[in-house]
């Protein structure tokens, strides 16, 4: 398994090698003091029965977004626990991007302790949609977005700004969202589809999240997640290696 | 200079380290003979006088698309001059996820010779909109991908399938659409906002095209340019040393 990438400080391995956060279950999280910060950020996702070029299943689309930072991320942001419960608070940052749609707790999926300086517990939220559903939502974050630079942020308590070098972003406003679906297609070779669109750069917490979530919700097996992060980890060798020659 | 990212083979280095494919004229462009392919894609920008946490500037907004192959490009595609003018290809392939957006001869910015096993010439266009332009395209962006999940490919002559590794994808059909607008912003310090959203994964035509737009439009200096991707370059080392702690 040597080929497959390890996970930094903090995280775990699992026996099919996808790197895993520290996961605590929902109570023990509420019971964090409060120096902890509390993000909740919503995967959410659609049986897609689309082909590619008219073979290639697509399997799911799963709506992430271009963050104000330029990292992929999924929509959502801090939660100020002196104002909010989770899901109302996550339900306020969503409905800047995402329209009416409203989670509840039983669309909590888990809650993972992050790396990095700051005592950040990021909790994520899951719901199946339908494809029709999920692309009104993405059309209702484009109006939403175009709304919000004409009327700026909404009244009300705002939300703590992002701790710097983590956080999902402005709760300030909805200039910094860009939402797009991505389907979970391997066109061609296990070295293309998926495994490219992991080699992109993500907040790193999402991206333990989503494999998180695609194995628990068994949107795609174990060992094609850690054979997918494998090939991606290859492909960003290949493309740095490409970019600084002296070092090859 | 050491630190500058280096092009691949074929490519020129410019005194302030931006590299760039080898660029031909149009009229030498149209001298290539019938081994050669045509891509042509568009950027689609707009000044952004937003601010990002009410105090940094976006600057412009450009519209880009995360591809059905899991990598970042311009919308676009190939034309088969068999059957099409650039421009009319163009415009045809747009039409399918672009609303009516219809690009000319004026628009037209730029072709270079792309790398790769493949004699593909790229063009650009290039059409400066206002936000409120720019985002009705990517809201018909996705009302044409939804509408193209149930409807299938527009009747008329295909282009021909793109060449392996290269091309923006499907002219058969919209579901490999996925729409996203990026502003040129850098919250923070030259380290986050752009230099981020260089280190994605691209398809390499793509970010050479977007850095010689971005220079030549004068949308960004091009020693800011080549610090981002020095910056860039820096970021994706660091996320692969840690992906990869042997190599360390």
């Amino acid at each position: 398994m040597g080929r497959c990438p390890a996970a930094g400080a903090g995280a775990k391995m699992s026996a099919a090698a996808v790197p895993e956060l520290k996961r605590i279950s929902r109570v023990e999280a509420m019971r964090l003091g409060p120096g902890w910060s509390h993000s909740c950020h919503a995967m959410l996702y659609a049986a897609n029965p689309g082909q590619l070029f008219g073979r290639i299943p697509m399997r799911f689309s799963v709506l992430m977004q271009m963050r104000f930072d330029g990292l992929l991320g999924f929509p959502g942001g801090f939660v100020d626990r002196r104002f909010w419960s989770l899901e109302d608070g996550l339900n306020r940052v969503l409905g800047l991007g995402l329209g009416c749609l409203r989670l509840t707790e039983a669309d909590y999926l888990s809650s993972h302790l992050t790396e990095g300086p700051h005592r950040v517990v990021a909790h994520l939220y899951a719901r199946q949609l339908t494809l029709e559903q999920l692309h009104a939502v993405e059309i209702s974050a484009v109006h939403s977005r175009d709304h919000g630079l004409e009327v700026g942020p909404p009244p009300g308590p705002r939300a703590p700004p992002p701790a710097p070098g983590f956080g999902s972003g402005p709760a300030e406003g909805t200039d910094g969202y860009w939402d797009l679906s991505v389907s979970l297609c391997t066109p061609r070779r296990t070295e293309s589809g998926f495994p490219n669109f992991l080699s992109n750069a993500f907040i790193s917490t999402a991206k333990y999240q989503l494999l998180f979530a695609l194995k628990v919700l068994n949107m795609m097996p174990e060992e094609k997640l850690a054979e997918a992060l494998a090939a991606a980890t290859e492909k960003q060798k290949k493309a740095l290696e490409k970019l600084l020659p002296s070092s090859s």
